[in-house]
């Protein structure tokens, strides 16, 4: 399948009944704050409480019969699995989620909520992926990764169908960036429009689509040490060719850049999002020769943080 | 002015310029838990982050020419302070504000950042009424209570006007008793409707609601030492009068419940509220005998937390 706008128009039909259509919120405080106007999509209320829900719906549902049979399986860091044990719950069939023993508890309960099977793992890419291996040899499972795959990426692309269609006029488009399936699917979309600038948010502890962007070549391990953890993966192979070809650019941020723009989407908007959603804002205020005075569509990825492991 | 439902049908006229229309938020998994269909009135999106914005714009609207000239005066834990200054802003008057010293800072900065002037002092309701006497003179401003006055229950009670016009056919609804502004101005409006049941929520730690309401004579001074700040009050004449009559019961829940409940609402409706506002849920999952199946009506009160002091 190519991987155009008319493909995520498509997929936005095929996962609609299974996902919600997420609200914009916006904030006085937060636009006088950073001098622009700021229209957050909020994904966080996204069924399984994250964006992930529309990727693993439109590659559950694109499967054959036959790919269907004996389950699905992905490594994950937490949304992605969740979103795909519910995806696989919708058309009955198993889900195996490997998932690194550093993952938060609650994004690991919620896997369970839906009926996936949790498999622990190191952190690190290699035993995400040798773990991963044993899972799909044993069961005969279908892998749906969780960003380098068209129908994942389609599906992602979604959320941007549903954001400029919420909010027009809109001159950039903030989404953070960890395997980049979002920003991906963003930038496809994005590409219709003239005058709208993509821009990908990452933490500098975890710069790996930034130094893939700047050379030209990806980086393929890399060792992150991020607060935001939905963003310690490592940017994927067909999520890199399409974002060299369709990002404005990649924007780097600290992690005590992250806490703050995160308490701030905490007391200002009043919503729970996690630190990787927070790496939007957060690149919105380092960065204001970039986003003053524009009219700027924010993803707020996701909001399954664990009330006892907060980073304040 | 009489408070009766007309009176409170016409301060949601007088205020609405003012404030803003709330959702109503819901949520499967709390459904599913509490056996109870809940709909949760969005006032930590409130103007201010609080409820208290209604009964504080309507009292300042409805003054006199002569009682504006000096500005406004309150005593309050926080929410009615930031409430009252931002209404005395709208209509350009100076507001002082009496804070108790162990109130949270971001309740402080909020008060500030309205242009509100903080005055600190213990947090007795003695040395809060007498610092009050003291500024009021020095100004000749006039008071606006956070509760125990006729405006600020009928501005109050345009909560629930918007919220049984939201949700058809509730059979219960949930309100935080603290002053009880907010509770007699909801049972003034449940009234009209035979199928509606009110509820006080009240922490056990601050349970002077709970024992003027079961013994019938209005408990005047108590040591709360809860960890819901904005229920450390003590319940008004005025409103005593009103809920004695009007309200079904006082329920009472612990400190503990409260910080469980508080947790759901993040994890679960991804929204930021205060301890005072989980009180709420905390007593429909302590009282199922009272809430299951039924159709419930719970007011989120308030988001104004300080992610630097949390209970978790």
């Amino acid at each position: 399948m190519k991987i155009d706008y008319d493909a995520i128009v498509q997929a936005g039909n095929r996962i609609s009944a299974h996902i919600n259509y997420t609200p914009i919120l916006t904030s006085s405080a937060l636009d006088a704050l950073t001098g622009a106007a700021l229209f957050f999509k909020a994904e966080h209320l996204q069924k399984a409480g994250a964006f992930k829900a529309r990727g693993a719906t439109n590659a559950v549902l694109n499967l054959t019969k036959s790919e269907r049979i004996n389950g699905v399986a992905t490594h994950s860091s937490g949304n992605h699995g969740a979103a795909l044990a519910r995806a696989a719950k919708i058309v009955g069939i198993p889900a195996y989620i490997v998932v690194p023993k550093n993952a938060n508890e609650i994004k690991k309960a919620a896997i369970a909520s839906y009926g996936g099977v949790v498999i622990e793992c190191e952190s690190t890419l290699e035993s995400r992926q040798a773990t991963l291996a044993q899972v799909i040899e044993e069961h005969a499972a279908t892998p749906i990764p969780p960003y380098d795959h068209e129908d994942v990426i389609i599906g992602q692309g979604t959320t941007a169908i549903e954001l400029i269609s919420q909010v027009p006029h809109l001159t950039r488009l903030v989404v953070p960036v960890g395997g980049g399936g979002l920003l991906a699917g963003t930038s496809v979309v994005a590409a219709r429009y003239e005058n709208v600038q993509v821009f990908g948010a990452e933490p500098a502890l975890a710069d790996d689509a930034y130094r893939s962007f700047q050379s030209g070549v990806r980086v393929k391990s890399h060792a992150p040490d991020t607060i935001a953890d939905g963003l310690r993966t490592t940017l994927g192979e067909l999520n890199f060719e399409i974002i060299k070809d369709n990002v404005t650019d990649i924007l780097l941020v600290s992690d005590d850049e992250i806490v703050h723009a995160m308490k701030l989407i905490w007391t200002r908007l009043k919503q729970v999002v996690e630190p990787s959603a927070a790496v939007t804002l957060a690149t919105v205020i380092r960065y204001p020769e970039i986003f003053n005075n524009e009219r700027v569509g924010i993803v707020l990825t996701g909001g399954n943080i664990d009330p006892g492991n907060l980073p304040f």
